[in-house]
């Protein structure tokens, strides 16, 4: 049994992961920390687990994280930086569901966190953990820093067309949908039932913290900088991202082979038959992404559709495969649960 | 491992029995049929099943379903009871997620479901398939019709104070409030999204096809005939049941106490601590009924909370518990999700 | 014309408020302010109104309110008790949208809003503004408490049974539910899109603020004390309430009749034909009351479903209602907007 | 008075038609025909419009629409065509809400709407009822195509920089999120709550009808043919369009002062402040296209976002304010409500 801890965790990645672990084969919670939960009970604030997660939120002084095997962080920005460094030092793996350990690049991160990068010498070292892309360095890593979500189904989206290098990579668009529970459990107004039912709308037109991750992630398998316009838009549901990809063909090439070679032994992509259109409920609750890639009116513009659900494939349950990699388990174990239709 | 055949199939209720039997650890799907659909494979009509259910639907002419260890029919009312007879004598097990082996009084069920009964005799064996209340008659049970999603919720909450014969059950109130897929897959207007979205409204106030069931099983517990005003309503959500209960008190009793007691050893109702109000997303995707009790005011009128899946513990979910005391497996069996939240 | 001001102004029932008295013939809007908005156009918030609220919002000290001929309060509880004595000197109209001025019990007013009331000498002429219950008073009135939403609704609904005396006023039950922007503009976690959609709840089954109007309203027309088990609802809807109310017939006598007759002259009160449900689509955006009264299966018990837009006829709508009375307008001036639907 | 007849009227751009023309000031509604309804009373179908609509559904054999000023299709596709000659001959002016004149091309129009048409004369002689684009011929036209929701706001968002010849016209992105009520009143299963809610979906990625007005639209301002790569997608959500536009530009230009340029006198297009992101309830409910541009990053990829509500500038306000330019009254007549927030 691996000996989980979990830093945070009165958030969606939380119960989410919280939801996952739980269930899980081979893992073991033993302790979950919140400073403003400290001693309710995990169940109380989330009736859901009732019968199932026992422990109550424990104060971050006074749970010692270090025996553990794995810490997971489902923190804010700037936690897991924090305290990374000693739990590492004694042994432990640490997944950190926030931006902390994505970039290499500590000045494009300063730029977008606001803050100085206290541990770079973790950076370093860190794994971006996109199995997709990344899974042989996962299974050495210390460190993880788990994709965004709108990043992981971008980066997905895209990837066969970057690798093989058939499209004009200066010039990709991703107008990107997200439920409203990527923006997290903090009590705002834009978030409010009464502002994002029934409504529509894009945000962040002028820069979102994703966009350095995808440009970071399809830089490396272009093995030159690429360019995205990436508009994230606010959607009137729970949870799914829909990622609507547009690329221009530079050669003629037959996009759904490539799809379907380039992710043939991936178990959590699923490349959908020519002519399909996932919608995000296929995905809802479950560990997948699904894609499927189209060509209007035999144009020179590729259209491809990305979902995943933004708190599993795009967050708890992409941090869990990579400890299922980590630790050297059935890289499904856990994560088979079914999406819940409707 | 079980053999199982399911019967119709294309619905919300087949697609959750199908959810929750791939990752059962003692079924085996072997048949599903549809006259609509044959030859289509399921995951095509649902893609949320796809990689784990792998058939297509058959023509109902063109598969034995004799072969099968039960047979779940997840079909509009009236289809079972044309083919339970022959299956019964080939020995198959029956659940019925419709209502043909709800009501005893046959009288009855001409008069809510505009049909005569073609099957008495099946009827008189059938078990209504409330595991709380008749879980020892399940077991040895050949014929089961699961209750409906009401008339689950509203037996479950009213049970221990009819039992106790604590309450007035000539007036009770069962104001009751219902997610859209209670109405099914059917086509309908007023069911769209654009006329059930943002909106909320009572329906069948001059008369529900589920109060019978509700009179039928509090009449069972009471000895005596009871009385309940039954109001369900349209809920602008997918899932979920929520049924608020009011009943007059006859005697002092601690009702908290008597709740516990009453559901102490049942796995899928869990009686929350005094003073709680359960949401209904706390069991979405769950086999959970979860019950609050409150007396406001400390008055005379008491006021029972319960909410269930309409689609789990109201259906699917069910039919499965069905199943697993029929054959003697843990009745937990293929049942322990946890409720989807956010 | 009437010189209008609004203190507050930056929640719903302000842009509501906003939204019809822009559209309002006789209305000049002079001021708003917000001491949290100051100096932003009212059209930065809200971009609805965009061409046709060209103010900014003033700092509350920089304005002089004493210049209007009506000021309306759309601030939290407290607000208006503070600043209304100085303006009522000064000959201004008050009309308060929240709950300063709705009890004439000081004694309950405190234990419901935890604090001592500031000015008992205007709750003591303040007049409780339900139109259909208080005109006459209102039309001479200098202060206005607006009801509550669900009061409104609740109200409205009994307002015939009990006047006439014909249930046992001792045992009503309304059971209500209300649409998530009844809880206004707040920044708070469970009101946020990703908790109250897909979702519905019970909340304050021990105690709602909304009650003790009720019985102070029902009390009045009955003569005697009355007594109401009210339960609350969130459902995942912007604007709406449906209240679901239940009485025990005392007396035979023709319901539909006694609601027709009692509502036949008042503009915002649509008594439904019998067998009717209304749903809350049919009031959304529009200054309007509709009921339908039901006798299920020929009992005691009666049935009588009332729906409003809780921000509309349960807030600015009214409140623009009692300004229109009190002026001696016409009482549907600015208020004859259709709902909208879908 | 203009004395107003509706063809149809039992679906969402008939009800939007009779909630703004009941309250429009120079409009005389005398008759309404569904030969499916005929007999019931409007009011009856929609409650919403009880007490300001008196009139019931009439045969359409029974009802003599010759002696109209203008009568508005509110059908299917194909309708029109069929009735409208005999009217115009009597002197009838014709608006049509569907697709019978939008397109000169009847060749395409047969391609997409898989019929040939049945009276080419009125085709040629039709204007396609966009007032930015064509107000003047719109001033003149006997017969009014007025524009699908889709193709409203893509036009009006691509139609200054096409006209100014400041972008790629070869290689137009039109990523569209549509509100469910664009796919009408019909009962089918894909615009179920149960399936659209919580959901999110590209679909007609193939090709949408609305494409060939675009193209021809835009090909009339740009004098050349132009491409667009046109993407709609299903939003959970009743009403709104919000159109998310991609161009290249080819030469510099200040793309803010060009579009508050172009739009600067029309009275239902807002251009908002440079920065700004407008959600689809800023119009719901109103006859409003709002506009903003984006250049992000500075480089050559234009982003345009525009919102409609697809009922009102997409479909019934449109209508109107095409019937307002044809009968030389103030444009604005009737269209000065304000959007529905929240």
């Amino acid at each position: 049994m691996i000996k989980i801890g979990i830093v945070g965790g009165t958030g969606y990645t939380g119960v989410e992961l919280l939801r996952i672990l739980a269930r899980h084969p081979q893992a073991q919670l033993t302790a979950i920390t919140s400073r403003k939960e400290a001693g309710m009970r995990v169940a109380d604030l989330f009736p859901s687990l009732r019968g199932s997660v026992d422990l109550p939120f424990s104060d971050p002084g006074a749970v010692d994280l270090s025996k553990c095997d794995v810490v997971f962080f489902a923190t804010p920005h700037g936690v897991a930086m924090e305290q990374a460094p000693r739990l590492v030092e004694a042994g432990v793996r640490i997944i950190d569901l926030a931006a902390d350990f994505r970039l290499k690049d500590l000045v494009e991160w300063k730029k977008w966190y606001k803050a100085d990068h206290t541990c770079p010498q973790l950076v370093e070292q860190a794994v971006y953990g996109l199995p997709e892309l990344n899974r042989e360095k996962i299974r050495r890593a210390r460190v993880i820093g788990v994709p965004g979500c709108y990043a992981t189904a971008v980066q997905l989206g895209f990837l066969p067309l970057v690798e093989a290098g058939v499209v004009d990579s200066q010039h990709l668009i991703a107008d990107s949908k997200s439920g409203v529970s990527g923006a997290g459990r903090k009590a705002e107004v834009h978030t409010l039932f009464s502002e994002a039912a029934d409504n529509f709308k894009a945000y962040g037109v002028s820069g979102h913290r994703h966009l350095p991750e995808i440009l970071q992630g399809l830089g490396q398998v272009s093995g030159r900088a690429v360019n995205v316009t990436f508009i994230p838009h606010l959607t009137p549901m729970i949870r799914g991202i829909h990622a609507t990809l547009y690329a221009r063909l530079t050669q003629e090439v037959d996009v759904q082979a490539l799809y379907e070679r380039r992710f043939a032994h991936e178990p959590f992509v699923d490349v959908l038959p020519a002519g399909s259109q996932p919608d995000t409920r296929s995905v809802r609750g479950a560990n997948q992404c699904r894609i499927a890639v189209h060509r209007p009116a035999g144009g020179d513009t590729l259209v491809v559709l990305a979902v995943i659900d933004n708190l599993v494939k795009g967050a708890s349950g992409q941090a869990v495969q990579n400890m299922n990699i980590m630790f050297g388990l059935d890289e499904k174990a856990g994560l088979e649960m079914l999406a819940l239709l409707p």
